[in-house]
C-alpha cells in the first residue's frame, strides 16, 4: 500500500495506521472525528457530508451521523467489523492504484473540504469517558516498586500473579495531550518515620508510562465477558501518562488505594490507533508462574502488543532528554485478560470506558516507566542532557511519551505524542 | 405549611420535603423530572408545559427546558439558589392558603396532566453519574472493621483522623432502588492462611449502609474548592447500599484498594432530597482527636445531618426483620470536608458526580451498617423474625434501607426506600 499523498517516511501515521481522533479548526469550531495520515488529517464530518463514503460497500448512509458527533463514542459503538470496514475503505481512498483511489485524489472540492494539514487543527479528548480503570499489569514495575518498599523476597504481593490487580481511577480529569497540569497540593509525611502529616504541594511528583485502551462494546450488568470474546470489546489504544504524587499516595493509600495522588490528572495521546492496526504486532507477554483460573486463560501465547515506547523529559524551555526506552510487551496481563477480570464480577463496561495498563518498565537501567524506579525511590538522580538533575518532576518540566510499532520507512503504526507539562501549584 | 392534597401523616414526602426524581409512565415512556408529595408525584415536564411555572418569580421560561430532560443533571447545574426557588414555589403551589394555592388545586386540566399517583410511575436513576467516589467517613465502622482485622490497639489506620479516606468507585454499575443484582463471581482464599485462591460466587456478600450525595456545580481542573464554599456544590442526598463481596475484597485489595468486590453494583434510592430540605437537621458529628489542616476546617460544629436510618432484611418471600437502626450523624467527616479534600489535589468535580459517605454504624449492637460488623466477621449469625439465621446475604434476600429526618406527623423529610435483591449467580 502506498499513498498518493506525500507521507514522511518516519511518520507514525503511515497508510497502515489510520488512527481516529477528534479535531476542531479555527474556521469550524465544532468538535468532529478525523483520521490522521502523514502530516494531514482527513475531516470525516466533511468527507461524509461531501459524499466521500458513497462508494464504501459496508458504510450505509444510516451510519454517517457518527462522523458528525463531538466524540468517538457513537462510532466506537458500531463495533469492530464497522471500524474495520471504515479503516480499510479509507486506506483504499488514500492509496494509489486501488478501485477507490480517485474518490479524494481526483475530486478537488472534496479534498479541499476535508483534507487539512495536521498543524492547522486542534486535537481534543477523543471519547466521553464513562469510567476509567487503571490496571497494574506491568510486572517489572510492580516488582521494582515491591523491592523498594518491601525488599526482593516479598516484592510481588500474593495476589499479583493470580489476577490483574486494578483500581478505579478518575474519569473527569483525563486530559488530552498538551494540557498543562498544576502540581497538586496534599497531605504527606515530611520524613520517613514521621507520624504527623504536613500540607504542601507534592514534593515527589512522578510519571507513569502506560498504554490506554478504549472499550467499544457494552456488556450487561451481571454478564461477565468471556475471555474468548474480549477482543471484540476493544476499540483501540492510546499512550497514557498516569501522573502520580508519590508522597501523597504513600500517606493516603492504606487501606482503600490511591485517590488524590492520582486524580489531579491523567494525560492521553489524541489519536486512537484501532485494534486492527496493531494486530500484526502481537507477541508473547511476560511468563506467569501460576496456574490461571479458567476465566483468565486465553489459549494463545501471542497475547500482548510489541509497541516501542520512549519517554522524554524537557526542563523548562530546554531540550529533550530520553529517559526511558522500553516496549509494551512488558506486561504480565493482556487486554483480554483485563477485560475478562474486570467483568467477572458482573461489572458492566460501556463504549468509551478507558482502561490503563499500569506502568510499563523493562528490567534494565533506562527502561523504567517511572522516576521512582529510575532514581531508586528518589535517592539517585538522573541526569538531563543540559546538565540538570532530576529525582522527581519539577515545575515547568514537560514529559513527552512516544510510541510506535513497525520498523520500515512508510510502515510505522504509531501514536504520535502524549505531552504534558507540570506547572506551579495554585496559590492557597 | 399544610397541603390541600391528602398526605399520609407518616409519609416521607411531606410538604417540607419536595424531593426530585426521574419518572416514566405507561402512557408516556419518556424519562422526565418529577417531585414526590405524599402518595403522589408532580410531573414537572407536564407541569412546566402546562404553564405551571408562569407565576414563579424566579423561574424564567429560559429555564424550563431542564424539566424535560431525562436526568436531573441540567436542573442541578442551575445551582442552589434556583433549586431553592423551585422547591419553595412548589411548596406554595401544593399548600393551602398561599398566594399560589390555586395554580394546581383549582385548575383541573393542569392537575390531570401533571399530578399522578406515585404507584403509577416507574422511578429511574436520577442522574447521569460522571464519577462515583466512595468515602470511609463512618468512624465507628472503620474502627469496628479495624478491631476485627488488627485488634483494638491499631484499629484506625494512622491517616484516618487526618483526612477523609476515599476510593474511586464504579459509576456504570450504580443502579436505582428495585434493581436486582446477581451474586458476583470472583477469586477468594478458601480459608484463613490459604495461599492459593479459588474461583467461586462470593461466599461473604455484605451490605454497607451509606448516604449518597450528588454534586451540582463544577470546579475547574486545578482549582480546589474552598471548604467555606463547598455547601454550594451540594445538590442533595440519597440512601446508598454499597454492596461488598468481603471474600473477594480480602484477596484483591492490596495494594490498590477494592475493585471487583464493589463494582458489581451500588444501589441508590430514587428520590433526591435537596440540601435545603435537610438544613433544619444539622447536628454535631463525631469528635476528632487531631488538629486538622486548614483546608479541612469548617468553623462550625453542626456540620453533619441527623437522619434516622434503618436496614431491613427479608429472606426470599418472607417478612422483614429490622437489622440496623442508626443515624447519619455517625460520621467523622462532613460533606463539605469530603468535597474540600476530594478537590484539594485539583481534581475536578462535575454536576451529577456521586459521593458516598462510607458505611454508617453506631457503637452498640443493632446499630451496625454492615453484616461483617453485626456478625463479628461472620462468626455470630443474626436471627431473622422467621427463625432463619444470617452471617452474610443469601440468594433471594432483599435488603431495604429507609431513612428520614423529623418526628412530627406531616413533617417528615424522608428518602423512601432503597431496595435491592441479590439473585443467583450467572452460570459460567
Amino acid at each position: 500500500m502506498k499513498s498518493w499523498l506525500p507521507i514522511p517516511p518516519r511518520s507514525h501515521f503511515s497508510i497502515l495506521n489510520i488512527p481516529f481522533g477528534i479535531i476542531s479548526s479555527k474556521d469550524k469550531l465544532r468538535h468532529r472525528p478525523a483520521v490522521a495520515i502523514g502530516s494531514h488529517i482527513l475531516d470525516l464530518d466533511a468527507f461524509a457530508t461531501g459524499g466521500g463514503f458513497k462508494k464504501a460497500a459496508n458504510v450505509s448512509s444510516d451510519h454517517l451521523w457518527v462522523f458528525s458527533q463531538p466524540t468517538l463514542n457513537a462510532f466506537a459503538e458500531l463495533g469492530r467489523p464497522f471500524h474495520r470496514a471504515v479503516r480499510s475503505y479509507l486506506q483504499d481512498v488514500l492509496s494509489n492504484s486501488t478501485s477507490h483511489s480517485d474518490v479524494l485524489r481526483d475530486h478537488e472540492e472534496l479534498r479541499n473540504a476535508s483534507l487539512r494539514s495536521l498543524s492547522d487543527v486542534t486535537l481534543h479528548i477523543p471519547f466521553a469517558i464513562g469510567d476509567y480503570t487503571d490496571f497494574f499489569a506491568g510486572r517489572n514495575h510492580a516488582y521494582n516498586l515491591g523491592v523498594l518498599f518491601r525488599g526482593p523476597a516479598n516484592a510481588l504481593q500474593p495476589n499479583y500473579c493470580h489476577l490483574p490487580v486494578a483500581y478505579h481511577g478518575r474519569a473527569s480529569s483525563v486530559v488530552v495531550s498538551g494540557t498543562s497540569l498544576r502540581r497538586p497540593w496534599g497531605q504527606a509525611l515530611p520524613a520517613p518515620g514521621a507520624t504527623e502529616p504536613v500540607f504542601r504541594p507534592s514534593a515527589r511528583l512522578d510519571i507513569e508510562l502506560e498504554m490506554g485502551m478504549f472499550i467499544c462494546r457494552p456488556n450487561s450488568l451481571g454478564a461477565p465477558i468471556p475471555i474468548k470474546e474480549a477482543d471484540e470489546y476493544i476499540f483501540g489504544y492510546v499512550l497514557l501518562n498516569d501522573w502520580s504524587a508519590r508522597d501523597i499516595q504513600q500517606w493516603e493509600y492504606v487501606p482503600l488505594g490511591p485517590f488524590n495522588a492520582k486524580n489531579f490528572g491523567t494525560s492521553i495521546s489524541p489519536w486512537v490507533v484501532l485494534a486492527d492496526a496493531l494486530e500484526p504486532f502481537r507477541t508473547k507477554g511476560l511468563d506467569n508462574e501460576v496456574q490461571l483460573q479458567n476465566y483468565l486463560r486465553e489459549g494463545r501465547s501471542d497475547n500482548v502488543l510489541d509497541i516501542q515506547l520512549e519517554v522524554s523529559l524537557s526542563a523548562d524551555g530546554g531540550g529533550e532528554t530520553i529517559i526511558t526506552r522500553t516496549s509494551s510487551k512488558n506486561l504480565l496481563w493482556s487486554w483480554p485478560q483485563m477485560i475478562a477480570h474486570h467483568s467477572i464480577s458482573g461489572c458492566n463496561l460501556r463504549p468509551g470506558d478507558l482502561l490503563g495498563s499500569g506502568t510499563i518498565s523493562g528490567t534494565e537501567a533506562g527502561t523504567h516507566g517511572s522516576l521512582i524506579e529510575q532514581t531508586q525511590g528518589g535517592k539517585t538522580p538522573i541526569k538531563l542532557s543540559d546538565g540538570q538533575e532530576r529525582k522527581f518532576i519539577e515545575d515547568g518540566d514537560t514529559v513527552i511519551i512516544r510510541g510506535w510499532a513497525g520498523e520500515q520507512d512508510g510502515e510505522l503504526v504509531g501514536f504520535g505524542e502524549c505531552v504534558g507539562q507540570i506547572v506551579t501549584p495554585v496559590s492557597l
